[in-house]
């Protein structure tokens, strides 16, 4: 036990009242009007695709400036950005800068995995040149690759977020497989047994996380992606996971309620943190008037229903 | 049934007389002597990160040079270029082309994997922009979360590899637990049932890839990612994914022989890919001489020794 990124987060979640992560999934299709007008966005000089990006930046930061201020952290999702080559990777890190200027933690949402020596380059992308508060990792190559993750999130005073049951319905396909009596108890958990694959997932993260829990908070540096789109999941994943920071993607576009994911919270505020994305840069399209306000106002909506549940 | 990518693989594996592909996993403290005083990585207009991005592309296409004769692919590893930011993702661009331009097949090792509007990103970012031949990726969020992969690579005419049981040894964390009796059995594998959860991945790829079989090779589109390490696995692979392409890490540097792969050539010569990067990029360490003639040297032994094992 000790200070960590669980006492930063805790700490920042109370400062701005707020559990809600602004997902930033930009679609080069659906920008808000008038970036592709912004400077730069129109200069000659370079490809469409630097304009493009150029366009996506602009969004992004408005996006950030409107919805914000409501918020506790940014969510950039990585493909979005990877999918406009070396321009989008500069708009990324454009973007993460906006974010830490206004105030906001930076969640790089990339999901990667990889064998150890691999792990270690992806863990320098992130937490040394991208400088992100927490990633989300992909378990699935087991302790050894998520190992130099949590070392450098470490080293960086940040976290690490591990893919325990995500929102999708094929999902269901890999991670609610059932597991033979002889692995469903792991060594270090304790009385704990996993009927599944994700709640063995989840006790790799109690595992893992269990000396990176703050003195403070209770909350520990290693932390899950649950998805809200399933609540009977969240009471287990909480049993599972008593310190661990649960990031809740799925509200609002893929159908989560705010009014269920009351078992997030039961470690305090900053144990749940609600992601949305298209719910708030799409607002406008859903209740009318200018996308910034609209946004604003669907990120302060979402951000007093989760303050009112999660009490501390 | 019909032509596809495995029939392409086929014709270039026989064309190029080689199952090898050269790992291109660049470390800027290791690269090839005189790439740092290459041109464009000392001129001083840009940034350090820019000229080290710019050392690593150079080291990278003189590396495809040497050994790229006796290969039929190249693999690049993302997470290299990606921690250099946008210059490495230029240079990870550039070092695709350069590889096409001497007639190999590219392969984007980045493991990616995410819910399926993220997956079609990272797929228009691999199959569109980058414009591999293959990708690899990561299984674990289930059959909804693969399809965007597949679509994409298959309306590019390329194909996808599914991470199934990886060489790390953290990998039986999770990849080699045993599934309970009821989910043994997939619905459309036929009468295969999976002991664990990487059997039950190869039964996903079976059933994803049963519609890419091309008709000349009797090799699908989907393949699958087994480690070398561990060949007990590979001839349960092959029972499982009779028509697989499977990518072979863990040749050389992780210990992994040529000898013991012979499972995997069942289906003929391009039913395994053997991957070799550090064994090839530092030759000259163990052997002496120029970093290219070792280079070539080891590349065309574990072509030799792969050509003679995996007979048609």
């Amino acid at each position: 036990m000790g200070s960590g990124f669980g006492d930063t987060l805790a700490a920042r979640v109370d400062e701005r009242e707020s559990q809600i992560v602004l997902g930033l999934d930009p679609d080069p299709g659906a920008l808000w009007p008038g970036v592709h007008e912004a400077e730069g966005a129109t200069r000659g000089e370079r490809s469409p695709t630097w304009r493009t990006a150029v366009a996506v930046r602009v969004h992004c930061c408005a996006l950030i400036d409107a919805a914000g201020p409501a918020c506790v952290a940014v969510k950039p999702q990585l493909a979005c950005f990877e999918r406009l080559g070396a321009p989008g990777w500069e708009a990324l890190e454009a973007v993460i800068e906006h974010a830490r200027q206004r105030g906001l933690l930076a969640i790089a949402d990339g999901k990667r995995g990889d064998v150890p020596v691999t792990a270690r380059a992806y863990s320098e992308s992130l937490f040394e040149r991208l400088r992100v508060d927490m990633a989300t990792v992909n378990p699935l190559l087991g302790g050894d690759a998520i190992e130099p993750f949590v070392t450098s999130a470490r080293a960086a005073g940040g976290g690490v977020l591990l893919l325990v049951r995500t929102s999708n319905p094929g999902a269901a396909d890999v991670q609610d497989l059932e597991l033979a009596a002889t692995d469903r108890r792991s060594t270090a958990a304790g009385p704990f047994s996993a009927n599944t694959v994700w709640e063995r997932l989840a006790l790799l993260v109690r595992e893992v996380g269990a000396e990176g829990v703050g003195e403070v908070s209770g909350l520990s540096d290693v932390g899950a992606v649950v998805g809200a789109t399933e609540p009977r999941h969240l009471a287990r994943a909480r049993e599972l996971m008593p310190h661990a920071v649960l990031l809740l993607p799925g509200v609002g576009a893929q159908g989560g309620r705010v009014e269920e994911l009351a078992a997030a919270f039961a470690p305090g505020r900053a144990g749940g943190l609600i992601t949305a994305s298209r719910s708030i840069a799409g607002a406008h399209l859903a209740t009318g008037g200018d996308p910034a306000g609209a946004a604003r106002a669907e990120a302060e909506r979402l951000r007093a229903a989760a303050w009112t549940l999660g009490g501390g």
